[in-house]
């Protein structure tokens, strides 16, 4: 199946644009996981348990399981395999290198660790993302206009050519989507007058959008930007840590369903 | 002592610009090694003998660690602890992402794996690099103008305000140095006409130049274009990869011992 079939199909039965993000700090997890032997496979399992349902995609910021050495990895790989195969996984990990650097990280974050779709840093140009596109099975987000105030130091720059960086990377990734549909993009939840048009610029482009709750964004204001454009919403803060009591997993469910629920009667999904 | 400190000392020490790769790809190792337990460390540890005494620096492309697991954990820890203290590490990880995310990659390479420096993508703007600017001992190269094909596609972008992305991105390092002097750039070997007008645009920042070798960088035409600035040229297939048979080490070491008398040469060191 190719990542844009998956996609769909996850939406369709999910019923939902719901991407469920799994930040799991090691050091910040509930007291009830500590005595695990890996409090954070448990916590993401139990995460997963209650939202499956309402999610139609996980997302892992690697960051954290890096900052947790060996049983990071172990997480990633148990994580990965306890989501249900119909579910989409992102693998977020913002690389960005070229040729045979490249490589390696295609091998890791699509092999090694067999996400269905990494994020990647498109800043090095063509050559350098291309080894990500080769697998049609394997989806590719690049950075577009991020949810930080930092992005006006950039992103936001005005080109000679009439528009704007992200703009222009927006327009790049396009072409990159051509051969095998297996592009798409990351625009922050913060900013939707730009989403709105981004999504008339680049209707085909399925987006990853983060940025709702804790940074600031309104679902409801997502949903009217994006329309009937293919979309993932990830809220990791305002689900996986509503609760850091006994209910967390509880609590993470109920979170998640108010999510879907509010995205099926904009969307009537 | 602060990392502009350690860099100097490193330099004026080993008499040399020299920064050898340690780009080490489990699946290409020579075949003395392969009943080590953990060739990549078997192989990093014979390079760095070989080539301690022309080297002002060492650094270690991620992606192969990455790639290779736990392995590559026990690689990296083991690699950085074999390094001389007085030779300057640099983590080449690219990384480049929000608040609380970009704080979890800062545990990992700058505490975990306690590298001197790390380079990072600045495309998501200043609060993103921010958290990688708050040790004065650790330094932060970033991205200015990369040695591959693909830097034409946003690199290279004329703005409005009569500058290309990577001047603009200059100009901001430049800024976020002035606190703690502790911010670098990299900077493509492959373009010394770009890296001379970098030079005189900013004269006190430290760059991080790779390309010679492997990818077309010629050693004479990057040292005219440096001129005195504070350089850290790097060399890795050049060095690391010069013989696949039971002579690797020493390969490296003559490989290594010929870039630095050429470095000696032209700067009189």
């Amino acid at each position: 199946m190719t990542f844009f079939e998956k996609l769909k199909r996850s939406q369709e039965k999910s019923k939902s644009l719901l991407c469920v993000g799994l930040d799991t700090d090691s050091r910040g997890l509930p007291d009830i996981l500590k005595m695990e032997a890996n409090p954070v496979i448990a916590f993401n399992k139990a995460i997963i348990d209650a939202t499956k349902d309402f999610a139609c995609c996980y997302k892992l910021q690697l960051a954290y399981y890096e900052a947790y050495g060996k049983k990071g990895i172990d997480a990633v790989e148990e994580t990965l395999a306890y989501i249900p195969s119909d579910i989409l996984t992102i693998g977020d990990v913002k690389r960005g290198d070229i040729g045979a650097t490249s490589e390696q990280y295609r091998y890791a974050y699509q092999e090694m660790f067999p996400f269905d779709s990494i994020t990647i840093n498109p800043l090095m140009g063509s050559d350098a993302v291309e080894p990500f596109l080769q697998r049609e099975d394997r989806g590719v987000f690049f950075l577009g206009l991020t949810s930080n105030p930092g992005a006006r130091d950039f992103e936001y720059l005005e080109l000679t050519n009439g528009k704007r960086l992200y703009e222009e990377v927006t327009d790049k990734v396009r072409e990159w989507n051509t051969a095998k549909k297996n592009a798409g993009l990351v625009v922050g939840a913060t900013k939707p007058d730009e989403l709105k048009a981004l999504r008339q610029r680049a209707p085909e482009l399925p987006f990853l959008i983060p940025g709702i709750g804790a940074q600031g964004g309104s679902l409801e204001a997502v949903l009217e930007a994006n329309g009937d454009g293919l979309a993932l919403i990830n809220v990791s803060r305002g689900i996986a840590g509503v609760s850091k009591g006994s209910d967390f997993a509880e609590a993470a469910g109920k979170a998640a369903q108010n999510y879907a629920e509010q995205m099926r009667a904009v969307l009537s999904m």
